[in-house]
């Protein structure tokens, strides 16, 4: 068995089975994570982190997949992280995985992961912004961090990405104001994709009329690109868009905020899951919550003093 | 100013007023929650608590409308509440309540309410169950939560309700097989609504087969209903689905092992909130974390050991 220390060097390296190894390692706890994470944060910070979200649908999959291509062609190296709603128990993130492995997968240059649903204790999150940090310093040029929904947690990993790609597809339906309003925050580049589709323009005029009302503290400008991913259309356009944004953060003060924003975001979740295994650590404190479940199930006793009485005794 | 006590009285007498401040309390946080919380607890547990979640654009709000005038119909009083990803800022939880108040909201039989974004200490979920539990105890007879979104806190929450339902639509596009797999799990009954259009048959034979394919502990075989929810039909096929599912839980284990499932998820959600903002509010403690922030920010320290760090110094 290669030792601990020989694992950190091979992933820095770039050996592409020591970092699954990492990243399955950070995926099964920040306790088992700590050493490791501790000496691959130093070499991180060269890579552009892209986080690519949008609504089920919208064809986000493709397109993360054309710009990976993309930038192979331009010799880098492209690391690629699903987030995954499905349980690790339904085989969704497995299936898509071997589907995407067929068409990128035999290329050492691209590395692809799903990271699967989050178990009790949390840290999903956590672990995703971990497996980032461990293809940056494994040497990978571009990371794209791919959502899957617009859910809570998925759009606050969205946002620790350096550059965050928001895509929406024409004519999507009822709920389109409400995702809109949720994600104008969050958008520094929107992707209209499946643009030879009927609606195109009305949903461009959409978002422009919506964008015109954001103010941005940056001031910064959102531009709206027009793809047909499975037609390779527009993937150069959406890769300048990305440039541009990351061009232009790192000129004014905006771009030490949002590393600052990131950072204490991460050191928040990491805090609430650290706590949370210590306690639950504790002597005994897992039989008792156990118990407590069983007696709040039962309505013998509310969740409010059963919690009390667990920090209570230990 | 009414006193503590005359609210809960009057949530526990019903009115919409003492309801709405009593969530608002909730929403603000889980210690000025715990008062209430423990007096409002006892009285719960009448409801029938509907859980429904599904893609954007598969028309959940018409949905929901709809099966909530259903209800009051049969002159039953209804809670509604929607789990918005939208920003508090942006406006889009407060637009879409507007909307609906407009049909729903003048009748003082049926109750909505949007729960908004978490802050920075979590906490959306938690709030969430507790203003189920508040609707509960005020005597609404149905309490439907929907969420926007397919992200792992919104399927977190429709878990907690007594019946789960996932709304589909014919033909979703590329990401059906994820979004299936995912939520394969959580439905108690599905719903394929605008069943009025092209593809129907085919996203019902693929629903079919997935869900033969899934192994429920309670061998439950979740039905499909389809519906047209605009033009109000197959509610009350949804209704009787949403009824038989309620029943058969009674009979068995598995209502039991699931309350128990669901008080252990509430107290991990509950714990996890505590001991963060326990932690936080340690003499120096946000400074601290501002400081390390920057730090991490800076590239100076890694996530790990400033965590260590801020646990160590309190």
């Amino acid at each position: 068995m290669p030792s601990e220390q020989s694992l950190t060097e091979r992933l820095l390296n770039g050996e592409p089975r020591a970092v699954a190894r990492a990243i399955t390692k950070v995926e099964s706890g920040a306790n088992g994570a700590a050493a490791l994470m501790k000496e691959v944060f130093p070499k991180t910070g060269n890579a552009l982190v892209i986080g690519i979200t949008g609504s089920p649908g919208a064809g986000k999959s493709s397109l993360v997949d054309k710009l990976a291509l993309f930038y192979r062609d331009r010799g880098e190296r492209i690391g690629i992280i699903c987030v995954d709603p499905s349980s690790p128990f339904s085989g969704g993130a497995i299936l898509g995985d071997r589907i995407r492995m067929q068409t990128l997968g035999l290329d050492k240059n691209v590395f692809i992961r799903s990271m699967a649903t989050r178990g009790n204790l949390g840290g999903l999150a956590r672990a995703t912004v971990d497996a980032v940090a461990i293809l940056d310093a494994a040497g990978f040029e571009k990371i794209i961090v791919e959502t899957v929904g617009v859910g809570q947690d998925e759009v606050e990993i969205v946002k620790t990405a350096d550059v965050s790609v928001v895509v929406l597809v024409p004519g999507m339906g009822d709920d389109i104001q409400a995702i809109k309003a949720g994600i104008m925050e969050i958008g520094d580049v929107f992707v209209i994709n499946k643009a030879d589709r009927e609606g195109v323009l009305r949903t461009e005029k959409e978002l422009e009329a919506l964008l015109s009302l954001a103010h941005r503290p940056d001031f910064w400008n959102s531009p709206i690109v027009k793809t047909v991913a499975t037609e390779n259309k527009g993937i150069e356009d959406l890769a300048k868009a990305i440039e541009s944004y990351n061009d232009f953060q790192k000129t004014g003060e905006s771009g030490l905020n949002r590393k600052q924003a990131i950072a204490r975001w991460r050191l928040l979740e990491l805090l609430r899951e650290t706590l949370l295994v210590k306690t639950l650590k504790v002597n005994g404190a897992s039989d008792r919550l156990e118990k407590l479940a069983l007696e709040v199930a039962e309505k013998k006793r509310d969740p409010y003093s059963a919690v009390e009485d667990m920090l209570n005794s230990i």
